[in-house]
C-alpha cells in the first residue's frame, strides 16, 4: 500500500512509497504506455534499462484482443508480455468514450461496438474487474464517465452521479472477492466545475478505496484550467492514498501537478511523438543540446536545478528529428541513453524509413521521462521542489 | 585475409577464417542485411547477442541516401551505425539493375536514374571502391553488370565482358592506393551458362582478388541450376580465397552451397520474412516445435544430425505466425533466444501491428540462420558434413 515519505516544505510535492504486488514504486512516477500489451517499440529489458517500475495497460483493448478467453490462458498480462514489474490497468472507460462512435450509457454499464469490428459489447461496474482480475493487473481502476472538455455542466453532473453509482456497484462486487494484493483506485470526475468535483472526491472518498485519481482533464481543457482544478482538488484528497492524475501530459504539466500534490502520471506524449520524430531533450543553461558549436553537447546540468524556478525557464526543448538541420547534425542523441548514436544518424533512419529510427526516439524520450521523475523525487528529497 | 583450416571428407565443405580490419571471422558465416546502414528491427547489441560477426550493407543505397558528404562526416559507417565488427558492402552494381528502371551500361561504368527521386547518377568501377573507401566497409565488392535470369547467351556474354573490363579499371584504381586493409572481391558473371561462369572465373583469377563471389544467381533459376554453377564452379574456383554466393538463400540452399565449397552467404530472407510474421524454426526429428500436445517444444535435436542426411529431411519449418491457430499456442517462439514468449503473444502483437511482433519476428529468423550457421560448422568439424 501506500506510504507518504516526505512532504515539501516549498510545496505540495509528496515522497512516497506504492506497494503493489509485483514491487514496491517510489512516487512520484510515470507509467509508460503499453496500451495493447506492449509499450509501442520498446520491449522488457529495455524499459527495464530506462529505469521504468510500473507500465499501463488497457482494459478497453485487451478485452478486445486478445480477449479474455486467451488472456486466462495466458495466465494474466505479466507472464504473456514478460513484464516481471507493477502493471496498472485503464477501466475502459475513457477509451469506451474516445474510441468507440456508439455506445449508450446505462445504469449498470456502457454499451458499444468495438472501434475494430462493430461487434456489441457491454461493459459494467462489476465486469470490469473481472476483466482486470483476469489480467491479473497490480492496480486496477474502477469504471468511469469520462465527459469531453465541452460538455455542459448538466452532462458533467451527471456523469459525475453515474460514476458514483458504478463505484458503489463496484464495491460491492469488491467485497464479494477479489485479487489478493490488487489495488483498487476511483476516478473523480466533474470537469471544471469545483463543486462537482468536489462532490465527486468526496463520494469516492466515503466509499474507501485504495487510491483516488483524477479523470476527465487533459481532455482539451487549458493548463491553467487543470491547474485550477487541482489547486482546489488536491488538497482535500486524502493525504494517505496516492493521488494519481490520468493521461497527463507534459514535462511541465507534470512538474506542476507534482507540486500540488500528484503522486502518478500516464500519458501517451513520449511514445507517440517519438514515432512522428519528435525527440524529447533536456537543456541546459549554456543552451541546446543540439548546438551546432557544441557537437559533443553541452554538460547537463540537472533538470532539479531548474524546479526551483517557473517552468517558464524552460528546462526541455522539443526537436523534430526529421529536419533538415539535423541530416549532419553529429552530435550525439542524448548525453544519457543514447550516447553511441548521432542526431545525424536517427535523421537518416527516419528518412528512409528504418524502424531502428522509432525505436532510439521511443528510447530517448521515454527514458527522459523517467529520468524527469528520478529528479523530481530528487528534487523533492533535497527540498528544492 | 583467408585461412582454409579443414576441408571435409564427405563433401567439398571447408572451414575457414577470415580476417578483416574489424576482426577475424569463421566461416562458413552468413550476413545479416542492413541495406541502409541498419538491420531492420535490430540493434548492435541484438545482433551480437545473436552471434553475428559480420553485417552486408549496400553502396548504392548509402551512396544516395545519405550520401557520401555526410557518410565522410559521420567517419564511415562502423561509427555512423555503431557496428564494431565487420561490415561487407555490395558494389551497387545488383541494386543498379534490380532497382533502377532507367540505366544505360557505358564502356565506363553504369549511368542510371536514382529510384527515390529520379537524380541521374554514373557509377564507375573506381567511383565505387571511392564510396566504399568513405564507407570504410572491411570487404568491398567491384562493380558487375548482373543479368536476369532470363537473359540470352549473348547478353550473358556481354555481361562477363563488361564486368571483366570493369575488373580491371578497378584493379587499375586499386593500384593507386587504398583503404588499408580492405578486402576486395570481385563477382564472377554468366548465368548458369558453364563455359561463360568459368570465363568470368579464370579472367577475375588472373587480375587477383582477395575473393570471389559467385553473382548472378538467386535471381530466377531453378535450385537445380543454382546447385550446377556451383558444382562446376566451386572447385575451380582459388582454393586459398574466400568463396562468397550473392543473395543465398534458404537454409537448404545454404547446406547445399556449403557442401560444395561456399563459404559466405547473404540473403534478406530472415529479415523480410520476419516483417510478413513468417518464422523459421527447427525442428526435431520427434515433431514440430509448435506441435500442441508438446506446450514447451520438444528437445531440440541439431541440425547437424540432419545435415548428414539428404535435405529431403527437413530440419526446420516455417509457420505464419498471424495464421488463427497460433492464437492460444502458448509454446515459447523458439527454444533459444526467445523462450520468454509464447507465439500467443507474437500472434496478438502481429494482429494488433505492435511494433515489437516484427522485432521479436525478426530476433527469431535471423538467430535461427546465424545457428544454422554455427551448427554447419561444428557439423564440418566433427565431420558429419
Amino acid at each position: 500500500m501506500f506510504k507518504l515519505l516526505k512532504k515539501s516544505q516549498k510545496s505540495q510535492a509528496r515522497l512516497g512509497k506504492l506497494k503493489t504486488a509485483h514491487g514496491e514504486i517510489s512516487t512520484p512516477f510515470f507509467m509508460p504506455i503499453a496500451t495493447k500489451g506492449a509499450v509501442k517499440n520498446l520491449d522488457t529489458p529495455e524499459l527495464e534499462g530506462l529505469g521504468a517500475e510500473i507500465i499501463l495497460s488497457n482494459t478497453y483493448h485487451l478485452y478486445l484482443q486478445p480477449g479474455m478467453k486467451i488472456m486466462k490462458k495466458a495466465g494474466g498480462l505479466h507472464k504473456f508480455m514478460d513484464w516481471p514489474g507493477p502493471i496498472l490497468t485503464d477501466s475502459g472507460g475513457f477509451q469506451v468514450f474516445s474510441l468507440s462512435k456508439i455506445r449508450k450509457i446505462l445504469p449498470g454499464g456502457v454499451e458499444f461496438r468495438s472501434h475494430i469490428d462493430g461487434s456489441k459489447h457491454l461493459l459494467t461496474p462489476k465486469s470490469v474487474l473481472e476483466i482486470q482480475k483476469v489480467i491479473g493487473s497490480d492496480i486496477a481502476m474502477i469504471l468511469d464517465v469520462c465527459p469531453s472538455s465541452t460538455a455542459k455542466r448538466e452532462e458533467v453532473a451527471q456523469a459525475v452521479e453515474t460514476t458514483f453509482q458504478w463505484a458503489k456497484q463496484a464495491k460491492l462486487a469488491l467485497s464479494r472477492g477479489t485479487l489478493k494484493e490488487q489495488l483498487h483506485f476511483a476516478i473523480i470526475q466533474g470537469g471544471v466545475f469545483k463543486d462537482l468535483r468536489l462532490k465527486s472526491l468526496k463520494e469516492l472518498v466515503e466509499l474507501d478505496f485504495n487510491g483516488y485519481a483524477v479523470g476527465g482533464l487533459a481532455v482539451g481543457e487549458s493548463n491553467s484550467q487543470m491547474y485550477e482544478v487541482l489547486n482546489y482538488l488536491a488538497p482535500q484528497m486524502p493525504e494517505n492514498k496516492p493521488r494519481y492524475l490520468m493521461g497527463v501530459g507534459t514535462p511541465e504539466n507534470i512538474v506542476e501537478a507534482v507540486r500540488r500534490g500528484v503522486d502518478m502520471f500516464d500519458c501517451v506524449i513520449p511514445t507517440r511523438e517519438a514515432r512522428h520524430g519528435r525527440l524529447y531533450l533536456p537543456l541546459s543553461l549554456r543552451g541546446s543540446s543540439s548546438d551546432r558549436g557544441n557537437p559533443a553537447g553541452s554538460p547537463r546540468r540537472p533538470i532539479t536545478d531548474f524546479l526551483g524556478m517557473t517552468t517558464k525557464n524552460k528546462f526541455y526543448e522539443t526537436i523534430n528529428i526529421s529536419n533538415a538541420k539535423f541530416r549532419d547534425d553529429f552530435s550525439p542523441i542524448n548525453n544519457s541513453n543514447l550516447k553511441q548514436y548521432t542526431k545525424a544518424y536517427l535523421h537518416h533512419l527516419f528518412k528512409t524509413g528504418e524502424p531502428l529510427g522509432m525505436r532510439l526516439a521511443t528510447l530517448n524520450n521515454v527514458g527522459f521521462y523517467l529520468q524527469l521523475m528520478a529528479e523530481i523525487r530528487k528534487g523533492i528529497s533535497k527540498g528544492k521542489l
